[in-house]
């Protein structure tokens, strides 16, 4: 185990550290119209959804796992000081997502509210009508041509997938700029987080995105460029990182990381793997995940078609070496230094393993090497892990599964020894 | 007519000068394939497209218009010296644009070219095998994973609608925040021009947007948030300007161009209309343009349901005044201070009204008071239009119009008479 | 009650008798790829899906229903006798559906299964693989193109929304036409149980649809021209029956039900309620149902705009009248000769209201007057109908509300008393 | 040349007679809201679609085809006695096309109208304002249901595509049942042409589908099973039809076919084609159609994932003997005893290739051995054909081509010789 409070130096290696987020406001304004532009497949019954988070916090903390949540840590970081904020709102609320008729008196009243009440709305979104904004229709053409129950502020409901937005690897993490723009908005709170919560704010860690040594300002203006979220990246262990190129992930942001990861000696070998875009596959660990030092769970007709590249520090300082891989157990096998990488297919037929991977059954979290939780639902895959001697612990994924996620999603590791 | 080189200060009054784009190479790249994500409805063929385009050119000319191309604005702005080659390449090739392990060797590679070859790429995309980038698949993660027709610079398709990125309202341009991620970088390539063309490089003229008084770097920060297009942007006269409130144009930036004219002291009142969010509606112009200073063309049902909002300089500075509006055709009487709005309707039955609007049947474009410009093909229209004293003169429109634009959206006018 | 053994004389009396179909097969069959195609908006976990509608079954019968199982009364139908085989085989095993060359081996092996196995294929869909038509791939271009997963019979998997293809109003049954394709086999299976089964084969009942009289066979021809289902057809009491004119049912099919109602004397007046065509609204009674003597469940939206219309015996025998009504709960109330109809919003606020009514939250099964059955998860609206004086016994649906259908999709009363 | 006035014998051979529908009524009811339901990718100008029409028509004649009109045929036919229109209007209206309460008052009026009219109505649709049945609200649930503008006949605009609802193969026709709900009815006029226009009563040819022999009605019962349109049935000359596997053609139907065809003894051998299920591959002619003997036009990414089966007449009568072939292009040689067929492959680069076949550019119809016409807009195909020799008459395709058809979708040849 590592002397450092943060960081994640494998994908299986014991966890000590996690963070989540519990079902909440955000997931309430999720509505047969909206949730299709919100990115989730259907509603959820947000009473259910927190029961079956509540049980998944239960297991990890049994299991000796401290487990963080988003919204108090959110909370906390606002109640620090002036600055924490001020940085939060003045990013959230600006001439442009507001309107410059609106922007001074939102900021105001948001900044008198209290930690708690801020970060509730920070991430369930602000409707017109629980601002109060009538009475500034004659000023504001947005208020004007709003309807009540419109969002001032927009709801962020993917905050449930802590993941995505900020994903450490080794001794650093990445605030990462979110692919759809309904999702912007998280990595904001999480920059808020990282950079004025106590816990986090004295701590020396790298951030490897946005560029390591820039200033703090969340970079927003690389959207629609830039596109890399956590459930693409994975600290696989020695020195390695492997990353999805899929719909959210693409090559360019890719080079970004292994130049900065490179740059810091965190890691000395980035591989790249194609995942075809579909919505089954949003991200590398829809279709992959780490259950054990030398073993991992895969859909396979992603195993069949998997391209891979190494991307490896070039001659000169700030370039890479970049080559198409053979095959990706070979790859991995190659950079974990082991004899054979223990492959779990999806359980049951072809139509039931289309079922469980579309239902998170390849995606799995660790606990421990050999330890992972994962949907009671996905029990032909399970009763396959057993087989292979991984222990399954399992979880009801009614609701939670609803937005095409499941524990590897949901769960933010901040420090998890390396194997 | 005004002193000033440039200036609109109507949207009907004698034309002097205006800038379009002769369809190229980014129409020739749109295939059924990406014609969606594009924007477009179908594919078109590039060589009737222009032949078509140099008939609506020609009739411009021979009414006395001065007609500039875009294309050779850009190119000769691009050759106007290292400045402007840079600001260009600087923004088009970035870190996050085709990622870092070939922005020097692509910038280097295109601060070599001349303007034409340089700016028939900006507009009209660059591939791997064009660029040659084969060499450095080595190097770089974009290249190895690139199909050798993928884009390394993305194609502008939409240039063929010059009206939405620059629009100029009285005596300055807004360079817009455009909504869809596909038209961005056409901002960008206006921005060159105006900033960098001799033509306009020594001029005394506003920039409406981004707001006047800024850098001139190009805001794309804004993405997302901000969206305006020309399409919704009318200086209909007597410091008027009416705007649609569009799928492509929102309210917070609406308010920011108010903000910015009522500074001016360029406009008194911006009358917002609400335009309902379908593809055939996307923009204000596509359902309601200027033929005359007391008539215009509108499709009914629009007509039937608009709501609209005048915004007015409010009480103290950089504030505004708001009100919803009884009806539209009375705002634009008031603001016209004419006592009667002659709308013509789409021609035709339920049917063919729909068929027309459609077909850029309501997007008509003046070339002096009376006398407007519009598709043949849209027949039971343009009779009504002459049945009103209208002067319809007719360009074939089978290639021009798939893109779901006409006249009005295909031209940037950059000197109009007032009424 | 009545001494008829069948007969549903009213939605809200007590409940006796009642059609379900156990989750099977056929639902396992679902996957990502065709559970639009086959109208789910998602795959189900059909263990939990079975334990969700035992719970439901289990409910019924503690109130003393008689519950019969779908798939139970098509396997005794099937094994009634020669004939009801044949007829079974007849209409899913044609030259049309698997193809000349191979009808013959597929009805004799068919023909040589007992009724269970059959039933079970017939409703769960059958395999090439299943089959094992391998060895005719050199004498089918069907087998021989025809992936060994494919399906050779269909999967019916909507076969759990019992309300659909067989509706019972007062003293006789329709067998409905279905509107989507992927759901006409249903309505065979449910002729050859009403045709075969003992249990009605002897019973005098009549046949509201295909018209009363005609032969046995299934009506498949009107496919696309006639649609009508079960979800929008309700025996409210008093000789009326209130219908759905949805994107499933259509006029035209409703004058036929009317005139046959009508010419039996079994009905006195239908009321015909246009339902907008959305997913969320797809037939009445997913947004309006029953739940006593004077009570009715409603989602907002839909009352505000409903339009009805009642269709009465006309003059001559064979014709109609029909008028516009002025209002739906008056509609209602003149029918049921009841001062007032007490109209139950969906609970909570507008998003909570579209969430419930998406999730079944109007669709309630009434056991007896006041006494209902619906999801446990609606609870704003669960609560509302408490507070109102109705009984509501909750199941959990998480599964079963996949297809967008609560406990009344999944019924189909056989004998029920009047009010 | 053939004694027999009807029979189509090659696909190139020299053209005797053939069959068009000049655009009409049906197109000018296409709008936006419902060209997509109707299979159009856009609305078509009318006038000029029968400009183009009309110079297609006119290259045919004077090439000396005899070119008869669909519309004119079937007004003929109607006209020809009473058992014709009473045929066409009793599958037209019907019980559940327009409900029963109007059949009879519609049946007596369009049994009252001349040919002419009638023909102008079964093909372009008839809206309820043109029937005048608003006195009839008050009986009819449809019509009181209905809005002025809405169709009681449906409009059939792919009538424009004479290929598909009826295709001659050698000497016999099939009149095909149609994938598309919407295109059904046109199918049934087209059986009023056979069974009735005096040019073919009393004629000797026979009925391929359906199944020679049988009685003369129109088998709408197959809807949904049977699927087989004529864009993907070719007589390509030695006894040998090829056709497309496609969305619309399916193995069962082509099983029928080929039964029907061996057992007349009018053809030897069916080559099947898997056409991928994309909307730009509809049918076997979109990407592959003969030039000359040993000419052919190929859609370079059709050609190379090609998977063909030889279908043969099994060794007992009603049998089939089927093999999967090695190659499409062996296969075709073989057929046709020709040591090499010249396949032409789209012109131009990828993008370009991609966007020549979707404008119909491999969609070509012989007049004689390689003589084709062809659109003028395909220039790179167009070019590449007259360098493998083959003449190529262009006509203009603005409008025709939106429905994604080309010369050879719409036209369906009667007489044509074998090469």
């Amino acid at each position: 185990m590592t002397d450092q409070p943060y960081g994640v130096h494998s994908e299986v290696g014991t966890l000590r550290k996690v963070i989540v987020h519990r079902p909440d406001l955000s997931l309430r304004r999720l509505t047969p119209s909206n949730n299709d532009e919100l990115l989730f497949d259907d509603i959820l019954w947000v009473e259910q959804a927190q029961a079956e988070h509540d049980a998944f916090v239960q297991v990890m903390r049994e299991r000796g796992v401290e487990v963080y949540y988003h919204h108090e840590l959110l909370a906390q970081a606002l109640d620090a000081g002036f600055e924490a904020k001020q940085h939060a709102i003045e990013h959230a609320v600006t001439h442009l997502t507001v309107g410059p008729a609106l922007v001074d008196s939102v900021r105001e009243t948001l900044a008198g509210w209290r930690g708690d009440k801020l970060a509730r709305h920070l991430i369930g979104g602000l409707t017109k009508e629980e601002f109060g904004v009538a009475e500034l229709d004659g000023h504001s053409l947005v208020a004007a041509s709003c309807h009540p129950r419109e969002f001032i502020l927009p709801a962020l409901p993917n905050s449930l997938y802590q993941r995505d937005p900020a994903a450490w690897l080794y001794g650093g993490v990445s605030l990462n700029p979110m692919y759809f723009h309904v999702r912007l908005l998280e990595t904001m709170n999480q920059s808020t987080i990282y950079h004025h919560h106590p816990m986090f704010a004295g701590e020396d860690f790298a951030y490897w995105y946005p560029y390591a040594g820039e200033d703090d300002r969340f970079d927003e203006e690389s959207y629609g460029n830039a596109a890399m979220e956590g459930g693409d990246m994975m600290p696989i262990g020695n020195a390695t990182v492997a990353i999805g190129i899929s719909e959210r992930t693409n090559p360019r942001t890719i080079e970004h990381l292994a130049l900065s990861l490179f740059a810091a000696g965190a890691a000395e070998r980035v591989i790249a793997i194609e995942v075809p875009k579909a919505r089954s596959y949003m991200h590398l660990d829809t279709v992959f995940t780490f259950l054990d030092a030398d073993k991992a769970s895969a859909y396979p007709p992603f195993l069949e078609a998997a391209v891979a590249f190494s991307l490896r520090p070039g001659d000169k300082s700030g370039t890479l070496d970049v080559h198409r891989e053979p095959g990706l157990r070979q790859a991995l096998q190659d950079a974990l230094r082991i004899s054979r990488l223990d492959i779990v297919p999806t359980g049951g037929d072809d139509y039931q393993q289309a079922r469980e991977q579309w239902d998170s059954g390849n995606n799995f979290f660790a606990l421990a090497p050999g330890v992972v939780v994962g949907y009671h639902k996905n029990q032909f895959t399970n009763r396959k892990l057993r087989e292979h001697g991984v222990e399954v612990i399992e979880i009801e994924g009614f609701e939670l599964g609803k937005g095409r996620g499941g524990t590897h999603c949901m769960t933010c590791p901040i420090q998890r020894d390396a194997v």
